[in-house]
């Protein structure tokens, strides 16, 4: 097995005769033309073309006869920030780091023509999870070499769904800050950060889910195009996405209890609130309204009657102790509901 | 393939003599005359007429032998607000623009009869998505003039699934634009946008739901009247429904998740409104009962414990320094609780 | 084809003799010794009779080889208000009319023996839906007359669903006027009428769920009792118990939709009663504060830092523009929060 | 067929010889010894004996070639309150109630060998719901002496299954008292009720849905030890769990339901409190601080903006004007934002 | 059956060839060399060792026509709390008490070979829950000691899946000190502890769901290595799994209520502190009020009517009285409106 860059597809023709196995890996998808030319060459379904065109693809395996058509999708590798799809950036470039939009789940369509003794693979745009499987193929031992494109084809998907790991392993630890931080400091600005998690596992759900499926229709369905040795590694791979739809339903279970955790701390913070202000005023707003009556003005001198407690030698130290003694008994009451020893409580183990 | 006006049913057994396929396409199902009489003509049964009479048919399909009755919906075209069904519009009128009521899906029913050489579709009013597909055939060359009935049938079902498309990419424009409302101006007159889109989206489910069965059943069911190099094509448009069901449940999804930000966001709001209410008051509350004590007119003749702090020098300043301390003091154990600070601190993140 | 009444079972053999299909329908199932007497007539399964006095039966189908035993339900006739089931109402009664229960869905089991050349119908009570089927009965022309006994069972069948639509569109009504008030009017009266709407849809689901299962059963299950053109027409009865379904289905959804608009519209309420007390409270508070601080009797006299400000030539003016920039401040405060501006906007919104 | 009560194992054999069907009905399963003997007797698997002997199976049928294995359910005969389970009370007693634990639904295993000829029955402990049973056994005519011991055991699990009607009738009447409850009386102390409601639903869920999955293999599965005609009969056993779970499934969904209503009667509530505080103090907070402002004693003679309204002739009735336009024009602002009015209309119809 | 501790896999041969079944138990998997040696000896493939190695499988099992593979889990023992996986601790340590960190649930991969004539275990640390299989073993009689490789694998399984009951009857217990808790102490704290526990019965359901898969594979699909009479046992177990997910589902739908519960609870307890704030407030604002009046300087001297009240001989008392009167008929009304007696009732309820 040879790699080699050819300029163009009139090239190619030489290469698919060789013997062996040809990967034709074509990343960015600008050059309609040469998608045709290549279609035409390896005689691939027209359908299977304009899929390969429409980025929006959900991964599928489809059938025709002398090849299969398989589309999968791969974390996108974005070196200016440019989501543009379609787009095909400037082909020399190598980028080694895996960006996500701050940490927004973006992904690269994959189609891939599997037929007997080729491989095609049209990327969205250059940069690839493939370099692994590169590497291998250089190699001068190694099981990829001694097989057929049905193998290639395995060890693309799988080297694509492998690169989920790392993203899911990233998003199973923002679940896990997230645990602790609404949990230990139950303040409110959780809720967005919350929802944007569980948008971005709606997306990881929305690319792995069908890429399951893809797998286990490729595991299960009769195709001479793929050895039955080569289906032990699909299955492989098939236990592969259902780790990961595992984690990803784990961690959406986990932050949708979150959601509640956040709600029932917002509230109790508010309660808890409100109880200090219901205390302060139980307690002050009697005792205001005792010192405004002895603040009146009514004049003892019109009638034995009006405010004598005024002129009494010890009116003042009186109504003091009046004032303390139902302050106590409030407090009292507010100890008996439990509001104070019972919020001390309650407050510690929120 | 040649394409006229007839005037009336009578005329039609000629055309439907003539070799290649027959589309006979009526608009508007006013006509019950009409329908009957080519219900007649082509044998058409009689349980399926009446369900094309009545408008309020899911999409499904089915088998009567000699010819296959498939009922869809596309999104209705509807010139003068007018959206009652089964009125049929001016024969002549052509708009070009695709209205939905105030953003509230309203989508017409198509019932489409396949038999050998003819397909005869029945219009709610007039004005269709079908255009692209009178163009090709229109065309002298293109595939769809040199198959049989099966594959207009075919192309005219992927133009009423494909209108589709740009309705819900509106659809989630406006879920995200709500969703950046929500979580930038947490404020409270989202609730009920967030109930209209999700009441769409349940609209928009109920219609491609069960297109999606309906292709399923035409995909996989073995009826002679569908080529298999049709089913390909049918097989690529189930892919679309899937896809748009997909697009659906996702924007559900994520509008759900809204409602929680929404009533979250209401919760902190209130929040935040009670904890100013709470310390203002928390803090005046105690120093105006001091105010009060000392504005009570106890007569400080009637004996030396009467208020003597009144004739004090110093009795003033010391009671506003007093009132400082309580208040400074009060601070202080907000600042403790995380009200002040951390209440910055949320706000910022919420 | 005739329509007689007969006084007793005795009188039913030269009936059932009798060329073509003989209907014999039971209105109210009190008489339990002329049910066993039909029973031992027509050599009818005791399970099946048992399960015909029991009138909470889920409707079902079951095949006893030489008949099949339907059940089914219509939406009841109750002309006096009276819901006590298997209660026989005066045999001549007609009432036109369909009540429910305030609102709330009553429905009555049909038990329907289909045989060949008989098909035998218990109801719980006298008034059905089946006066049209009589109707195309009487009339000289019409399929039902040429057609099995099989056919005159779908008929009823159909009748008794198709009474479910009438009733299905005013509970749309209602799900609709709900919809607008809870919107328009966020009142707090609208949670129970809520819950009600929801316990119809329940009932109604939990009639309607297995109607839909007993004709899918009837169409695809393999019994001689049913020709084949008979179920093409059970099929289109089944397509309009899975449109029942569907409107059920959508009115559940919308109704739970409605909850958690009820109960952010109750957050907001509440939230705006807050934040005007929150706003008449803070502003007035401090003010009210410090006219307490200069209604206190300190005694001027006894030293120069004794409420000096009471001597002052412009004291009070000074106060007063003192209380009016503190106040200003705070409105100002508030319109940064976006609680004076913000609120009316928030208000407008919901 | 006889009835007799035998003192031990080894008296079985000539009993079993008998002609006919053999029913042997052990109740408490503490002698080890005598069912380790039972089982060498009958031959029965040891891994059905270990099942029998551990009480916390679920209901589920087993076919060991030449014995069904079927673990059914029933509610416990519990006299003395001791819901030990495993322990065999005295045999002789007799009770006719059944009582469930302040309402909480207990159950007790029937573990229950089919074999050709023989019908044994392990209870957990004495009294069961078989009484019905019995009296059938011990009257001279009726289909159960004429039949095989699969009619027997179908007898058995029918009694077992309808012994859940009357409690399950029970609940229903609990759920409608607490709906009516919870909309009448929106009092706080309902949901911890509901959720006790709910929890015992869940507990008759679990019982009742495998018993479903048991008489379902029990229809469709192939075991030439159940007749045909017998498998009719567990049909109709199979629709009573079928409407058992229905009951089941309604009550748990209108429990859910009640959540919300007594969350939202919760609120409303609040909301109705909040409402009253907020009018009382945003009217009297101004007119307090006005009341405040002329309590203040700066001293008119220090100059002449000093207060000079405590010297104006009308100063006290103008003030007395001004807080009841005050007070009149707030009362007034509410009034149209519907808190007088509204609110009087919003308690009525919560 | 003999059973030896072997110092290396090249004494390894000696063993397998002897007579009967091999039981290998590999405990930790630091030392790759001896994985690749032992799968190299009994030909196992690599992707199974592979998966071996990595100890984040789900239990499955999977079948190399030779031999099969089998992954289980079991809870794990972890002396040190060292959470570590794929180190190995030391070989000698016996600990007889299984901790989870702090009531988190933390298991053991267990991978499980499976070939004619031997078992080969891979267990993540040394440490395991077969200690009564070895015993077993270790007794002269015993099925175990007769039967083939498949009855020991059997055995192994079941000791795994018997050794979640105990912590699962260790949640039941969780569950219900939590609801006794938050339904009798409705204070704020259990919101997270009902988090923990959701969290860990979902990492349980994840553990035990995939067992139960397994399971059912073993029990239906067609091994030669899988004897009959063995999948009875399988069958068995099976059932035990089936128990464990019931356990699992039923204390996560009560879990799910708690949520409700506290929340209700936290509302209640607000709405209290409120009605005690408003009951207050509203009697003693406008009581303030009054005294507020009856402090304001207004000059009697200016004029007849400013404040004679001040000037009366029972001014005084009058005041007070009204006061009074104001007071109780506002207390009147609180009782009249439910929220004293009311108040008594929804506490003494909640």
């Amino acid at each position: 097995m040879s790699r080699q860059r050819v300029a163009s597809v009139d090239e190619l023709p030489a290469v698919a005769e060789g013997h062996g196995v040809c990967w034709i890996d074509i990343a960015g998808l600008g050059d309609h033309e040469t998608i045709r030319k290549i279609g035409e060459r390896f005689n691939l379904h027209p359908l299977a073309l304009e899929d390969t065109l429409n980025v929006r693809q959900r991964p599928k395996v489809e059938d025709y006869d002398d090849h299969l058509f398989i589309v999968t999708r791969m974390p996108m590798n974005d070196p200016e920030g440019d989501a543009d799809p379609g787009s095909s950036g400037p082909p020399g470039s190598t980028q080694g780091a895996w960006s996500h939009h701050e940490g927004q789940l973006v992904t690269e369509q994959v189609a891939c023509f599997v037929g007997t003794g080729f491989v095609i693979t049209f990327q969205e745009r250059p940069g690839d999870v493939f370099e692994p499987v590169r590497t291998r193929i250089g190699k001068a031992s190694g099981r990829i070499r001694s097989r057929g494109a049905d193998y290639l084809a395995y060890a693309l998907i799988d080297a694509a769904i492998d690169s989920f790991f790392p993203l899911l392993e990233a998003y199973g630890e923002r679940v896990e800050d997230l645990e602790q931080e609404v949990v230990e400091r139950p303040e409110s600005g959780h809720i967005a950060h919350i929802h944007d998690l569980k948008h971005d596992l709606l997306t990881a759900r929305r690319t792995i889910w069908p890429q399951r499926e893809m797998l286990n229709t490729l595991v299960r369905e009769d195709s001479p195009l793929i050895a039955d040795e080569t289906r032990i590694f699909l299955r492989d791979c098939y236990d592969h996405t259902i780790q990961l739809m595992d984690m990803i339903e784990t961690y959406r279970e986990v932050a949708s209890g979150l959601v509640d955790i956040q709600l029932a701390s917002v509230s109790n913070r508010m309660n808890e609130v409100m109880k200090v202000l219901t205390m302060i005023a139980t307690i002050f707003i009697p005792l205001t309204f005792i010192a405004g009556v002895y603040g009146m003005n009514f004049n003892p001198d019109a009638g034995p009657w009006n405010m004598p407690e005024l002129g009494w030698r010890y009116g003042y130290p009186v109504a003091l102790t009046v004032m303390a003694v139902i302050g106590g008994l409030l407090l009292l009451w507010f100890r008996r509901k439990g509001w104070i020893g019972g919020g001390q409580r309650g407050r510690g183990g929120s």
